[in-house]
């Protein structure tokens, strides 16, 4: 239970600050939500390994790292902190016009690819700084981690909305930055990104395929 | 004495950018403001426990890692160091006009939930991350407390000001950045975040209740 | 394989990112950059010592860290993944116009100088931070790397376009941002500012001069 | 004389950072000198220490951890390498007007007290990150130092210039952005807040007061 709230609590402030950024029109969001992702890995990570993610718990499922009853109370747990996180901000914010994001045609295309690699460059950041052997103990996992989704943000935000995490998704889709038709976009792309990495993570670190280890965080 | 006067100088600086920044109308204020506050925390964490703000002083205080005396005593320091670095922002950067926030009508209620959450988010940082059996000696401490605060005020500071921190409520009345009659406001959900999260620091982390173990800082 | 592999996905998304970012005309590129190229250090560093710069890998050579069989797949497998990266960043972005740099007169001489001597600073930082025998496991090599290129890009990013790396310099052309015909600039100038930097480091730290020792990453 | 050359390389570029950002007229100054002296610092610290300031040598000395002699010879190193970086940045970005900053009748007053705050808070945070007995090996010491300078550029930028280091002071005159008949501002200030900081350090860490230990850089 201790680390199904611990998931809520981090994914309830990453789509909180995504919320209240985004529908504020600030220019910085995405140093601003690197930054909290940072900071509640860093809080949040000797506790529930803070995936704060549906794609990275699919990740550290097929790593071998979380049972798949805890996967799946993260799940949970992280769908709806993201729901949650959404109707706080659209109270905080109170904003008047919301611009949705519908990608039609070729901008399908650009946002899946554009999800689908910044998903994966996220869950094999996660897993490579969080769960290899080689660095057990370590200071970094949080900045790797946050600046990963910031770097991203930056990158295809005005291609894809950046979620690159199914929970930021619905919490977009349900304050209306995402239209609810097209969220099988960031689902697919983003669930195929966190498993691509686990594959990618296994095959490049050979050392560290034993299942359920100690790991840095 | 020296961890008073520690909590004074943290106080005081991150007071005094805040102030210099918001009253010359910096767009990037919340990177300075949680670059400050983390480089206070690094400078002086080993000293004082680095707390410079009353809603964190509580919420340490609830945790029991600080004796009620030493609270009070830090209180006051990190009140007159707000005071103080307030006039001082005033005479260096002299503003011609000051745009006071003085939230009415449903614009309380959003300040009250911006101001109680962000400041449960650091204070919950805090805990985690420098008081946590779990990671006695790491190097992300002030970094993490830094910018819990710079993504709280890209967030929510349109909304509220963005203080999490009652000595800088303070601080910003008296430049005339927030009214004076509203500083209630400020106080009630900033004190209120600190002691809710100190309340779940202790439910989600039970192998830290005993008091005054050593810390990370 | 595996750190050519690592070589390449590095690589990729430095390339990916600068591509995405400056397409797009963002603002804080540097920012991004930086954050890219950080996270990918401390995801890689441990497989492949994470160079994703045909410029560093050379400064690796001479410092004799990386063998000469080594270093040519490192470079074929940046040169790819540059190639490749602006080819997807193209796709992502799809930019109706992109403005190509194509330094003449007297700003060949400012975009040599400029690039030498941020390539000098990359690579010395990399082999300070990454190779020294003086702080052999350190959490801050990933920072120091990715934001001396941060540092870089908003320095002379409007002077040489701020690559600092010739497969970036590479993939810069694949996507029309420089000129081909004026590719020599970088390639000669990054080249050199790695070898002088590993001269330099080298001279510096004479208890590092024995090669292949154990390194921080 | 290794010492001494790691001084003038970290001052070099500091001041060629700041010369190429300020010419150029970046908006976001203040976060590339913070990334250049915070990687400088990492680079260079387990060399020289990595002071590049001479109000930071000044502070050192008086904390009793440089030798009189290292010190004017790291004094000199810095203040030719500020007056190299700064025709260095000229020649690089070739700007057409630069704006003199001459504080005159209340503004100087402003100035030095905005300078003399911010350099004990960068002489404060070198002290305690780098030279305190309680956190000897740290990876935060270059992040807190850059990031003190990020913090006071974005703070009193507009009143001071945000020098906070004489070595910096000479160079901007080098380059036309001070005058030269209101150099003594910068030095007068400076100096006076690096010695008050190493005061300031003693007295709040008595068991630090021993000289020439061993440091964390």
């Amino acid at each position: 239970m201790r680390s199904y709230a611990t998931e809520f609590i981090g994914t309830f402030f990453l789509v909180l600050t995504i919320g209240c950024t985004v529908l504020a029109g600030a220019a910085l969001a995405p140093v601003a939500i690197g930054a909290v992702l940072m900071v509640m890995v860093y809080a949040g990570g000797h506790v529930s390994g803070a995936h704060y993610n549906p794609a990275v718990t699919l990740a550290v499922l097929l790593r071998g790292r979380i049972a798949p009853r805890d996967a799946v109370a993260y799940w949970i747990a992280q769908l709806l902190a993201g729901i949650l996180a959404a109707l706080t901000a659209q109270y905080v914010v109170n904003p008047t016009t919301v611009a949705e994001l519908s990608p039609a045609g070729r901008t399908i295309g650009a946002a899946l690819v554009a999800e689908a690699l910044f998903t994966f460059a996220l869950a094999y950041v996660v897993l490579s700084v969080a769960t290899s052997k080689d660095h057990p103990v370590n200071s970094f996992y949080g900045l790797a981690i946050g600046f990963t989704v910031a770097a991203g943000a930056f990158a295809v935000g005005g291609v894809s909305g950046a979620a690159f995490n199914p929970a930021v998704a619905v919490g977009a889709a349900t304050m209306g930055l995402f239209a609810w038709s097209k969220l099988w976009i960031w689902i697919v792309a983003d669930l195929a990104g966190g498993a691509v990495a686990a594959g990618a993570f296994l095959a490049l670190n050979p050392g560290d395929r034993a299942p359920l280890e100690t790991s840095a965080v």
